[in-house]
């Protein structure tokens, strides 16, 4: 019973956010991506900002290991934090190397005005509430990116140089990490008040916002947009 | 509707604590500070702890604050933390000095083990979960304290030297400042899950043990058991 | 003779973001404040994110406070959170009013992606470190709204009917302010390394960035940008 | 130059608990250990509130990555996280299960006063501070562990059936783990002033107290003292 309640939160969720998740699938960068005509310098700045962003993704993982209510959830985050450093930085750092992208190049990348924003909006909502709100930070960049990956290759478009990108996003290992995502999220909201849901939606909705603005930053090359003017 | 419901869950910590609460009318140093037979280096042991007590009481309600869900419960919690800066401490400064302590010798105090355990534990929860979890921190300190007042008061046993302290914490001030952190966590409990409700029955139970432990403190002047043995 | 050093931390500050404050005196809504040709409705789309902004920044003032190293240090933050819940969120609805903005106005904005972002980053920053990075994120706003205000009475121009804001910002009240914030942050640089100073140097080039992108957000009326392309 | 300096603060450190740690080896309990004539009822009360110190040791280390100042200091804090989660309680349910304490006995164990109070009170200062103070926090435990394990083994005594437990603390592996321990610390007290390193060794001298109690609260398999009270 309660179960099936759970299903409906992220359901619930999906329904709410699958317009601007939409959006993205329209947005010249993931257009890009999924026709193989995407700038390289553009991708570029993807990757790079990417690195800063799984660097502080980790760090909400840290968070939630921090406030876990029990040792299964405890180590839940904690294998999200060690395989996120252990093994998804060292695939991003050789795949940065295949477009010409040192480790020293990688080091040296300072986060642009969307990556500081984003992750520090996550990171401050993590600190804030229980472990949920850190849940509930974590959903939207794992599921939409799933739900990008999963489009392209469904559509007939040929991603090209970009074909490694789209397998890796809606590989079984990835499905599976957005499966746990959910599952985590599910288990958190079984028993909470309409006003406690809300509060997790919009974290959700404004992470999905925020996704938006990363697609547009890499798409404009775009790092501290007031820098130019000063 | 609601209303009811929610004073059901501080009836229902009650219920539990009461036996608890109960031990502390039974302990050597309240029945001390309500006949007056309590001895005075005891009394100011208590003085002294309870000023770092206090100091650490204020940074709950400075973490509960930081963790607010609303404008409203952000006032109310800047208003515990000025209230207990400004006019507590000023309070307890002046009273400590009726006892022959000076603010110096204040001042000066090092937290003694049971001060720093139950305090570390109240800030800990405070820092790991929602601000749900400050506000069940803060509860068992002031609501015990008015409920040995009261019983002190009612009883015909005279205070003597302590006859202010037992005024002052059935005071029409204290007993509203009580009424505030009742009301918090009838507020925060409202439309929580039993799970939830566990976990914020727990943090009163554990802080009711380390009320005790902090009046069997004061009776034994203790600071570090550890420090003589070492 | 510590003084003297410490004074050195925030005039090196200076030296760095005084190019970026410039820039806000060549910002059209700044400009638009000083010679009274700023367009009403830029201006009240500024006070309604403004008053968001300001929950935010009493909220780190309560993480301040909760991780004050002194007693000194916890009564500052503490007042100045107490301070700003009080007295200038008063001001602040009084202030709107004048403008037509009333309180449940004022009491139904949503924070804008630049308000989210900006508040976001200082109080992610301030749960990541110590209370030195609270202080260094607390500096640029303050400092700088007295540099504005300076710079605007100090010119030849008419505010008109923003006097009042011009006046508030180089008020006594508010220099006080200042120098208090300034004196909090010599005191928590006294005896940093290099390495720390240059972390707190950043925080405080961040915030002056995101101040620039709040006087952006203000001129252009704009709240979450992608929301219109969804 | 600046090593040998580093290498000077965890030196100091250690002269300052060394009268500390040296009580431990005085400590009926570890005396026990060494030559195999503990009770055995007390070393499963040690084993089973070890596995909740464990899960909040664990805990410090997840809150340390989440503070983390460079990617490095996050990677060590996150297999530190993982080893902990993954290897080292694995071994304690095993080694557990040799003296006859199921896992499902393990999981149900309540944390008693003490191991409550001292995991709170490195919780709560790993929240307040900087990272610094999580590794200060660290310390003691994994460095003291180590002290007693060289001792025991290298005395004439025999440990009898707590053979493995004497050659566990110090083994390479262990050994390592302490080295790491004292590398970050001397790494983060690098360029600090004497009033930051002041706060670092009151944390170190007041988790080597609290590793006192623990002892004690292991020998005298206590658990609440007051709840026998009440």
């Amino acid at each position: 019973m309660g179960r099936s309640e759970d299903k409906v939160f992220t359901e619930r969720l999906f329904e709410r956010v699958e317009p601007i998740w939409n959006s993205y699938l329209e947005h010249p960068f993931v257009k890009g991506l999924g026709d193989g005509t995407l700038d390289l310098e553009k991708f570029k700045h993807w990757l790079k900002q990417d690195y800063i962003y799984l660097i502080e993704y980790a760090r909400l993982f840290a968070v939630g290991a921090s406030k876990a209510t029990d040792l299964a959830m405890m180590t839940t985050f904690g294998e999200l934090l060690h395989g996120t450093l252990a093994t998804e930085m060292a695939l991003h750092r050789s795949y940065a190397a295949q477009f010409g992208i040192t480790q020293e190049e990688l080091e040296a990348v300072q986060a642009a005005e969307v990556t500081e924003s984003y992750t520090s909006y996550m990171l401050k909502m993590a600190h804030q509430g229980g472990v949920e709100y850190t849940i509930a930070a974590v959903l939207a960049c794992t599921w939409s990116y799933h739900y990008i990956g999963e489009h392209l290759a469904a559509s007939n478009n040929n991603p090209g140089v970009y074909q490694e990108w789209v397998d890796m996003y809606h590989s079984p290992e990835f499905t599976e990490l957005k499966d746990d995502c959910i599952r985590l999220m599910n288990e958190a909201a079984e028993g909470k008040s309409e006003a406690e849901l809300k509060v997790l939606e919009e974290i959700v909705v404004k992470t999905s916002y925020y996704e938006y603005l990363f697609w547009d930053m890499a798409e404009n090359i775009s790092n501290w947009p007031c820098k130019e003017t000063v």
